[in-house]
Formats: structure tokens, sequence, C-alpha cells
């Protein structure tokens, strides 16, 4: 007996989250059991004002559009479903006769999906319930890495191959902003920018290490010192030795739903840095940038390798519901051997949901301001190639 | 009887300022008037330096792949030469018996190249002197457009496509602060990220219109009341009626040797604007961020007709001095017709030098905040396609 589906997209979005939504599309078209594939618009609150895209009828062509479209093409929110929410999703989905649920996101959207798995099973509302992964932060602890990742990683080693060639030109130093709230996988990426030993960035500073003001002048005057320049990448979520994030002091404070600081939108955390760096440094050039939202949604750069993970995972997903599997994520493990090769699993939501995974300490150079060339290797090939670069 | 050729690059790095370089290269090479083709690292800071790269001794496939790197291969510098400076330049010329001098940049290089033209001239150096045009705000009077402009214009058109997106997914109100200091061209450019009649940029603020707060607050609760959310396109030159740069309140008040206050390389402008919004509006959402220096230095995605015409700039600018025509800069004049056509011609350095052209009104929307469909029709052809994208 046929029971329709229901598939949308919450938390921020990536340049890869509308394959994940082709796949799973894919994969329900290809099921007897699936009737309806309907797409909530902006997550949970379509839903529940009952605001859906009919997938099944997107042409293949246009489906194949949307899914090499950056951001999430069914909008997203950020909204954690509380008992009432849920008590009004099921009586929606008896409606419809929603027997299939997806939810592409990140923790919080794993979060999510497992609360209304949950509370369906409370409730005796039969629900086949599965989260598929998504962020660019790259901290599920399910997954070797995270859909999202690769593409807004190959952005960001992208623009310090080239910032690093401007400050070449121009001399001094500059300070780029990664986004990244409590994982430091986004800002090691500017890492895999570097080709010649004296390429940038020569500094690189993660949530995962304590960050000093007094050290930071003291590495980049040390740097100075040796390349006669200095290009710096700083997350935008490094905390000082108590744990408070350093932006918090600048940053308007604002939280959302579920109890984030808000990081990304302001220059505040770039400026104040640069402001430090020439009081305290003396130092006469110094600029800060804030890569901002540009990383999860530029068109037209997304690495081959997670556009084309983000569809399986998806697809994993519908497979997994299909399979008669217990309602739960997408894993994704590597496998061991020289060639890359990822391997998806179904995993309990608790393994995606709430907390989330940090930069392993064999990734963190002792120095604490650096990767290390396990985290190159690890994280290559979710790249792929960049583009080339010569000097004289 | 052979003279040596120096080439050096000033001001701020393009995606293409290489692609001048190579044609100018390759350019001289094909003559028998011209002996080395020396580059002087950081402009003239390496002539008085005497920091000189051999670039004859390039082999073709390093100077192509030179030419397609962003930023500038030579380094560059701003600096205004004094006539101490001009003494030393014409010393250190004489002693490597330099003939021809061509200098890549904006209207600072082009104010450069004519100070040393004249000075040899007064001094009875012989010597053929060349600007070639570069800037990527577009703002050379002597040409119809730039080389650089159209990569630049390249990358806010693609951040703002997927800005927009992004937008669509979460709501609220972004804004983007687009560099330009005295002419609006690189920010109208966001406006060839439209393709639907609701897409983003709803909102698009000009150096060359006075800058009201209140308007502006007013111009966004409007465009919030007819799309439901609101993706704005600032300049980092605005000017309030009085001509202060709004950035001005803000910044840290740097300023080069050329006079030019500092606006890029720090985020206060939007957070100021962001604040101001949250406060007078009273909307939530509402963010900022400052593409910064990827605009012009960003990896692997220059315009192709832009990098063309980088190459024949650098080439007509060797071509003219060969051909014994006045000192002077190349000038891009675009052909009547349906089909976009370019001239180069030779024209004075006045042209290009010292005072900059700014939007002209035919480009300009009415209301003050957007541009005209005659600005899309200019721009198109310079930047090229833009990777396509789907909504459901």
């Amino acid at each position: 007996m046929k029971r329709n589906l229901v598939i949308a997209q919450s938390g921020g979005p990536s340049m890869v989250i509308n394959q994940s939504l082709a796949g799973a599309v894919l994969a329900a078209k290809g099921s007897r059991e699936i009737g309806r594939i309907l797409g909530a618009r902006h997550g949970i609150a379509g839903i529940l004002g009952n605001d859906y895209a009919d997938l099944r009828r997107l042409s293949p062509a246009r489906l194949e559009a949307v899914a090499a479209t950056p951001s999430s093409a069914l909008g997203s929110v950020r909204r954690k479903p509380s008992p009432e929410d849920c008590r009004a999703i099921f009586e929606a989905f008896r409606k419809l006769d929603v027997g299939w649920f997806f939810y592409i996101g990140g923790n919080d959207s794993a979060d999510a999906a497992c609360i209304v798995s949950e509370a369906a099973e409370a409730e005796g509302y039969p629900l086949r319930a599965f989260h598929i992964p998504k962020t660019i932060d790259n901290d599920l602890r399910s997954c070797d890495h995270t859909p999202g990742y690769g593409s807004a990683a190959k952005f960001v080693a992208m623009a310090f191959s080239g910032d690093d060639l401007d400050n070449r030109a121009l001399g001094g130093v500059k300070i780029d902003i990664v986004m990244g709230r409590d994982a430091g996988f986004l800002t090691a990426a500017s890492a895999l920018a570097r080709v010649r030993p004296d390429d940038g960035p020569h500094l690189i500073y993660l949530p995962e290490r304590p960050f000093s003001l007094e050290k930071f002048a003291a590495d980049v005057q040390s740097a100075m010192k040796k390349f006669g320049r200095c290009v710096v990448a700083v997350s935008e979520g490094i905390r000082d030795a108590s744990g408070t994030p350093v932006a918090a002091r600048f940053a308007a404070g604002e939280k959302d739903s579920h109890g984030n600081l808000q990081l990304s939108g302001t220059g505040a955390l770039g400026d104040m840095l640069a402001k430090y760096l020439k009081d305290k440094t003396g130092i006469k050039r110094v600029r800060a940038d804030t890569f901002g939202y540009l990383q999860r949604s530029f068109p037209g750069i997304a690495s081959a390798t997670d556009s084309a993970e983000a569809r399986e995972a998806g697809a994993a997903a519908v497979r997994f519901a299909l399979a008669g599997e217990p309602n739960g994520t997408v894993a994704m493990v590597r496998l061991p051997g020289k060639k890359y090769r990822i391997e998806f699993k179904r995993a309990a939501f608790s393994e995606a949901a709430k907390t989330a995974r940090s930069m392993p300490p064999a990734f963190i150079a002792r120095n604490g301001h650096d990767v290390t060339p396990a985290f190159v290797e690890y994280a290559r090939p979710l790249v792929g190639p960049l583009p080339p670069v010569a000097l004289i």
C-alpha cells in the first residue's frame, strides 16, 4: 500500500544540499511503496503551514538543474519542533497520509528528525523517518565528512589561493575569517591552498585550541620576519582560554532557537583582530576579510566528489527506509586503503544529533596555529583539484 | 639598435592583470627593436631597487600559466614617483639601457607613467613609455570598460546569484558591500545576477547618488513588503549628501600615498548598516557581508572576454610604442552595432590619469537605488555567461 513522502531542508544552506534532495527524489520515484513526493517549504514550517512543492512532477531536466543550484531549493528554517509542533505535524501527516519523512540538514536537523520520529512512535503514528546529513561545518560524528563540506572547503581553498597571491603583490598582513562555530574543519581547508613552501596561509587558528591575542601578535610578527608578509586563517569560532568565543565580545549576541550565537554575517571579529594587531605591533598594512555566506552558496564551483556524495546520501536514506531499517541517519564511512572510497550506512539519530564533532588532535599541529599533513591528506579528495596558479 | 624593456604592475591586483603582462611580453618578443624584457618587481620600487625578473626567459607554457593566475605576478606597489624618484629611475634605466617602459595599472598608475614620461622628456632621456589599463573599478575615462572589470564583475554577479538563493532559503535582509571607491560599476554588476522578476539584489546603492540612512531603511521596508525578503548591494564608496563617504565615519582613516581613504579590508560599513537597520526597523534577521579582496583575486573564474581583452591591451601598448605613436595609454572603444566589438587605440595619458569616471546617469535608475536596462546591456558581454541556477 502506497503512502506519501515528505522531504524538507533545514539549517544553513550548502552548495550541494539540492543534490541530496535530487538523490532522494530519484530513489523514491523508483519505489512502488511511495506515492506522492512532497517537498515542504522551509522545513517543518512548510509542514505546519501546508506549503508543499510536488517534486514528482518536476521534469528530470529541471530536477538536475535544481540539483546543481546552490542553497536550499525548498527554503530552510531554524526551528526545533516542540511537542505541540509534533502533534500538529502528525495531524498534517494524517490528512496527507504521509508515511515517509526525510529531513536534510546538520546536527540540529538530525535532532529535529529524531524528535519527530520519537514523537511518532510515542503517538503510534507509523512513520519511516530519516535524517540526510548536510553541513559545511563537517561536524557530524556519524560521518567521515559531511556532504556540503567539500564544496565549502573548495571555496575556502580557492579564496586563500587567490588571497595569498594578492598578499604577495601588496604585502602586509591579511586576516581572513572562515565559518565554523565549533569545528575548525572549514578553516583548516585553507591549508589546501598551499603549493609552494612559502605559500599562505602562514597561520591557521581553530576553535579547538585556545586563542590568545598576545600569542597571535607574536605568531604574526614571527611570520612577517620569515616571509615578509603574512596570511592568516581564523575560524569565526575561536575561543579564549576560558572557552568564551572571541567574537562574543563584539557580536550583537543574537541567538537562534537552538541557542547558537550568531557569528556569521558580521565583520566584527576580523576588524577587531586587525585593529589589535596594528596597535600592538605597529605593522602598517593589516587587512581583514570575512568570507561570510559566499562560502556556502557560491554557484558554479561545487566539488565533484561532494556533489556525487550528497546525491548518494539522499538516495541512501530512501533505500534504508524502504529496506525497513530502523529510523535514523545516513553515516558515511571511509574505507581503508590507498584509493579514496566511501560507504554509506544507516546509523542512529544520536550519532548525528546534538553533540558535534571537532577536529581530531591528529589534524592539528602541535604549535596550535596550523594543521598537520594528515589533515591535508584527509581533506584533499573531498575538495578535488583547485585552479592552477603560477608565479614568476 | 636594440634597447631593453621594463614592464611593471601597480595598484590593486586583478584577475587578468597578468594577461596584460603576457600580451606585452609576447608582442615585445616579436620585435627586433627590443632586447631584454625585464619585469620590475613591485612597480617602481623594483626599478629603484634593481629587482627584476627576466621575462624573455620564461617558457611559453610558464607565461601562459602566469597569464591565467590572478593578482599581480610581478608584485605591486602604491607609490607616486617624486622628482627624486624620477632622477633615480633614469639613472637605473641608463645603466640598463632601457628604452621601453610599460606600466600596468589604474588611474594612479597612468599618472605615475605620465610623470615618468614627462620627466624623461624634460631630462632628454629617450624613453617610449606606455600605460596599460587595469582596474576592477572600471573608472578610466579612456576606456569603454577596463581590463579587470569584467572578471571582478563576474565574481560579484556570481556572489549575488548565490547569496540571493541563500536569502530565499532563510529570509530577512542581506547587505553585501562591494568594492568601488568612486565609481559604482562593480556594485552595479550585482544586477547581472537577476534572472527572475523577484531575484535580488532588490536594492543597489552607488557612490554616484547621495546615500541617506533614512531612505535606505524605508527602501528596505518597502522591498520586504513586496518580496518578503531583501538583498541589498552597497558600494563601499557610498557618500552622504555632503559628499562624505559613509564608511569614513567608521574606518580607521588610513590613506595611501595618492591620498585615497582605505575602504576595503574592513567590515565596518556593512556592520554599521545592519545595526542601523535592525534598530530602526525592528527586522530581526539582518546580515552583512563585505566581499573584500576576493573580488579581485579569486582564481579560476575570470571572464573569457576580459581575459582576451586584457591580453590585447598589453599587446596593443607594445605595438603603439613600436609604431612610434606618442607616449600615452591604451584606450578601448566599443564599436557601434549589435555585435559586441572593441577597438584598441592610443590615447594621451591624461585620458586615463587623475580624474576618474563615474557611472553615467543613463546607467542609474531614477529611484536612485537601482541600475537601468542600459547598464545591464553594457555589462553583460564583459562578464559572459553565469552558472545557471534553477528554483523549485
